[in-house]
């Protein structure tokens, strides 16, 4: 089969890989309908996280079961599945407490490359989420957004507290951050202020629900922050970047007792002990544990009550991964979708 | 009046201070009952925070109301009560959202030098708490507790999110630690385990409802938290402490979506972000806003539902506050508490 595999900073390939097969009687096989670019394997294909060797790229995606393992129960061949970037088996006590990202047994896709015409899905009954019947092609975007961005935006718009009538800063204009709006909107907060410098992200980011646009970034983002919230703060902050810069922005940015939902990795992020203690802020972050809402977000799609799949703005042919690298890279696309 | 200052680390004299008086029309000058000597002066006691010039000491107080300014409302002479360390208006939006310690208007009680005959409290109809009458004696001990360790250790088990049924941890063995214990007691923890290596520490922790001890530290207490709650984690941890090691035992303490509630003043913590992130720990720390709960304890001591005041075994004279001091310094008395 034909996959991306990035060879060295920059370099990103499209060759012949191997046929993945059935290893553990608990994987799953699936034909790769779609599959996309996170914004995090640019800090390899930057060079800032090293590449060790030729690694095969990608660990969102959806798709067709073609085969599955003897143990496997509840996911079957036909089915179109949806899954998170870690395979987690959902029963062990943290996958219970809805952290399989923390999951005893998790395994993270990304290994097995899934810009790829065939993916290995290990766990697959705990990891995989089936739709109804297989999906329009209009909806494959919104589903593949479920697989990490929309499912990550989620988990922090959860993690920061955002609630009815809450107001709600989001750092970041990545597709994370324009889902982290979609998600502050369908929880029902009244205010929402996208950070963001690029005006098709504005755009986009009014129409997922943003009201106020905050061109501002570091101390001077966080003084405007105060300006539009009488000098108090956000309720609630999602930091979707992971610098240093956006982690102190978003800090600064909450009010005392307010929530901050960290899901950009952060590179460089040395928090200072007393500045988090004084501003009393509750942080949660981590790799976002999206097992836990796929059903849920499934369903929203499915209802054509919510639209990720706009985040998409570059549509390309596996073949052209590296253009979609490139684009990412360089900012000239939100997020690149890859069809096999 | 009579009161103690610190002229240098390990110089804490008791000495003549000038009568304090209502200076804003929210003032209240309340005779101090009993004042105590806070494990965070213990920072300054040693030279680790600088001592610049002679500084007068305390900021947990009680005792009866001498006289209010001509703005105060509903604090009168000749009640009984009970402050935190930070004044606070009580009706600004930090403290309507619980934070009174971030008050917009906020003024630390120890720049007024709570230990000493007479104190001036600011915000007076914001910041006191009277009790329903003059206490009995004996209630002075667990009174005075919740003025700041009391309130604090409740503080860090809301904060790390201790729930009925929960497994907690509490590293620090401190009042404020053995208070911890008190408070997820009361809120229903079913296991409480106490990092602790002094016998008589040991055995207050269990007599606030403790479980079970654990003498290791650093990581190894944290394989220890591991092994006692098969290889997940504590629920919710206590960090009574401040210090790197503390932090970071705590931090892999606690199990992933678990939370840390942090009231140990970090010294020399600087937190990695990617650690914190990889943890997908919920943190919350602060200054405590003891002014949230201090109705709430008054009840409950007024009750005879908890008995905070054990933590005190060194019972002084104002005079010999020094001696509070030293002997808090060597570990050979857990809270000194001073009678003016």
């Amino acid at each position: 089969m034909r996959g991306t595999v990035l060879h060295a900073p920059g370099d990103v390939r499209v060759e012949h890989r191997d046929d993945p097969s059935v290893i553990n009687p608990t994987d799953a096989i699936i034909r790769v309908s779609a599959a996309c670019v996170c914004g995090s394997e640019l800090w390899s294909y930057r060079g800032i996280d090293p590449v060790a060797g030729p690694t095969p790229m990608g660990h969102e995606y959806c798709g067709i079961v073609e085969e599955v393992g003897a143990d496997v129960r509840t996911i079957q061949p036909g089915q179109f599945v949806v899954g998170s970037f870690f395979a987690s088996d959902n029963t062990c006590p943290h996958c219970r407490a809805g952290y399989q990202a923390s999951c005893q047994h998790r395994e993270f896709i990304g290994a097995n490359g899934a810009q790829a015409e065939a993916l290995r899905v290990p766990l697959a009954d705990g990891t995989l989420v089936a739709t109804p019947e297989v999906p329009d092609d209009a909806l494959l975007p919104s589903l593949l957004a479920a697989s990490d961005v929309l499912g990550t935006a989620w988990f922090a718009a959860v993690a920061a507290g955002v609630r009815p009538g809450a107001t709600v800063a989001v750092v970041g204009d990545g597709a994370v951050g324009l889902l982290g709006v979609l998600a502050a909107h369908h929880m029902g907060a009244r205010r929402i202020i996208a950070m963001s410098r690029h005006e098709s992200r504005q755009k986009l980011a009014r129409e997922f629900g943003a009201t106020d646009i905050v061109t501002e970034r570091g101390d001077d983002g966080a003084a405007r922050i105060a300006d539009l919230t009488n000098g108090i703060g956000a309720d609630a902050v999602l930091e979707c970047v992971g610098t240093a810069e956006s982690f102190s922005q978003a800090l600064r940015s909450t009010r005392p007792g307010g929530g901050m939902g960290i899901v950009g990795a952060p590179h460089g992020v040395a928090i200072d002990g007393r500045e988090l203690f004084g501003s009393q802020v509750r942080v949660q972050g981590g790799p976002a544990s999206v097992r836990r809402f796929l059903p849920e977000l499934i369903d929203l799609i499915w209802q054509r009550q919510i639209d990720p799949g706009k985040v998409f703005d570059l549509d390309l042919p596996l073949h052209q991964a590296a253009e979609g690298f490139a684009a990412m890279d360089q900012r000239r696309a939100v997020k690149a979708l890859l069809r096999p």
